[in-house]
């Protein structure tokens, strides 16, 4: 059993290379650029992960982590074109340096790509991997869907919020795990403990980021403080808050909201403070990652085997950048 | 051996019914509404003529049919984005009916689901046709990136020309053919020549395409004649004009693309004729016509199973509209 750095390295060995011919140069370099952005990789390590608990690393699971990294890449650049988002790790996204049309053409190869990869698994496995696969494509695409819903609705309530978290960000984390433990041999019940895993440790991770945004370290964090603020995003935060705030905190978050005044961070912050939101989050936090480790322990392998997704899920949900 | 009528009518009864889930509606619904449009579906009915050559159509068939019609019209619908086209079939495009950034996801979604039908076939041809579907689906995105490299380009060579619409159009309908030619259980030898039909049969249809937008009946062809020269699309005609006008005429082109006067169609058709583009046109088409049905003919099963795909080419290259 290899913890996460280990396995991280191993895979950016393996996935650090070419995926895409040369030419058209205008429709792949944009491609070859936009990976050497690089990442955590956390989705393709689960995968590895979730293969590794139940058995050796199969040598289809690269193929798979390698689909699955493509597919989370493809999300990238279709989402920074509908969020207009000009940087992506302090680097120009496709969209701003190519232009809007071949950041999506290159997202709709990534993600063909990105099947091409899954194909090379053996028949065994292909279709079961595929449905799963597919299945999760979708509910990203739905999640992104209701994201866009939600930031133009006026109010957005704390049950559509979590159905949109799992969805955007939950379902890929678990399918990442359940494809790489299929591959590993698992048996059905062990697979969909996993899954179940990756679904809560996907809600405690975006708690925890939502959490960033608002109170973590400034000098760690290595963004600026309240962008989530400041764009009036709904997050796990704002929701609770205009959930269980008075009604002249509500007045005056609403009045906030809708002037960008030079101190609405600060003044946004007080309110949540107030309101507690702050230690509603990491209960909340904590609530998701204690239930992630339940489905964890009850999957049916030998305990030291699951030191490494502890350890992993651990430092997800208590990072501080 | 049945008709393309006949399996046109057969495919739109399979076809013809929800594809989507009902939420996101927001997402979903874009999809259906575009569906709905509906369209000529040649390539479907070439799949499964191209099984039917073989053998009876294989239950598979549907599934594969399916996929490739979904494909098509995500390809469809990314286009009218890139193209910024406001109308498709007299009707509005997705995004300019529900906006770019939904069209971009509902485009996404509606891949996805083309790869959840290929993964009902059976395992035994599910690896060969994902990995010929695949290797179109990049081939078809190239295709659309050269493409929108040369509407910016200064002049584009005939043979680039050739190349792009290879890409971007011929290997879709190769394909089809020959993956319907997979499930019917042909030998590697039959499925290939298949596939150059499939070829050259969609190079002749585009020059057809390109003919009839300059020297088409207007009664008949049902849109406004010269759509081509108006947008100074480099077409086969317009490629060639260039390739073989005198200086003089090569100048006069160059005025008439540079403003857009009100006579420029007139003048530029005036052009065309004194160049001979017509003629050429129609000796290009028919030439990649006949060479698509060598390949027909060359395929080691009865003529007669041949019929409908031969009424099939002369029909598609010599229609008006």
């Amino acid at each position: 059993m290899q913890s996460f750095e280990l396995l991280s390295q191993k895979f950016a060995l393996h996935f650090d290379q070419r995926h895409f011919p040369y030419e058209p140069a205008s429709l792949y370099e944009p491609n070859e650029y936009f990976l050497k952005m690089g990442g955590k990789r956390i989705r393709p390590v689960l995968c590895l992960m979730g293969n590794e608990l139940f058995d050796e690393i199969n040598p289809d699971a690269w193929h798979l982590a390698t689909a699955i990294e493509l597919f989370h890449n493809f999300t990238l650049i279709h989402d920074d074109i509908m969020d207009e988002a000009p940087l992506r790790r302090g680097v120009e996204t496709i969209h701003a340096k190519f232009g809007d049309s071949t950041a999506l053409l290159a997202g709709d190869v990534m993600l063909v790509t990105a099947y091409e990869y899954l194909n090379k698994i053996s028949p065994a496995c292909l279709q079961t991997i595929l449905r799963l696969f597919n299945t999760t494509a979708k509910e990203v695409c739905e999640g992104q869907q209701y994201d866009m819903d939600f930031s133009k609705a006026e109010t957005v309530g704390l049950k559509d919020y979590f159905n949109m978290i799992k969805l955007k960000t939950s379902v890929a984390l678990a399918a990442s795990l359940k494809t790489g433990a299929i591959l590993g041999g698992a048996g059905e019940r062990n697979q969909n403990l996993l899954y179940e895993f990756g679904k809560k440790l996907g809600i405690s991770f975006q708690v925890q980021d939502d959490y960033l945004d608002a109170f973590g370290d400034p000098e760690k964090f290595g963004k600026q403080l309240g962008g989530d603020i400041l764009s009036n995003k709904k997050t796990f935060l704002l929701i609770h808050a205009i959930e269980v705030a008075t009604d002249k905190q509500k007045k005056e978050l609403q009045q906030l909201m809708n002037n960008n005044a030079a101190d609405k961070v600060e003044k946004v912050l007080q309110i949540f403070q107030d309101c507690k939101v702050d230690e509603w989050a990491l209960q909340l936090k904590n609530k998701y990652l204690d239930e992630a480790l339940v489905h964890l322990e009850d999957i049916a392998v030998l305990s030291k085997r699951k030191t490494p997704l502890q350890e992993l899920a651990h430092y997800l949900v208590q990072r501080e950048y």
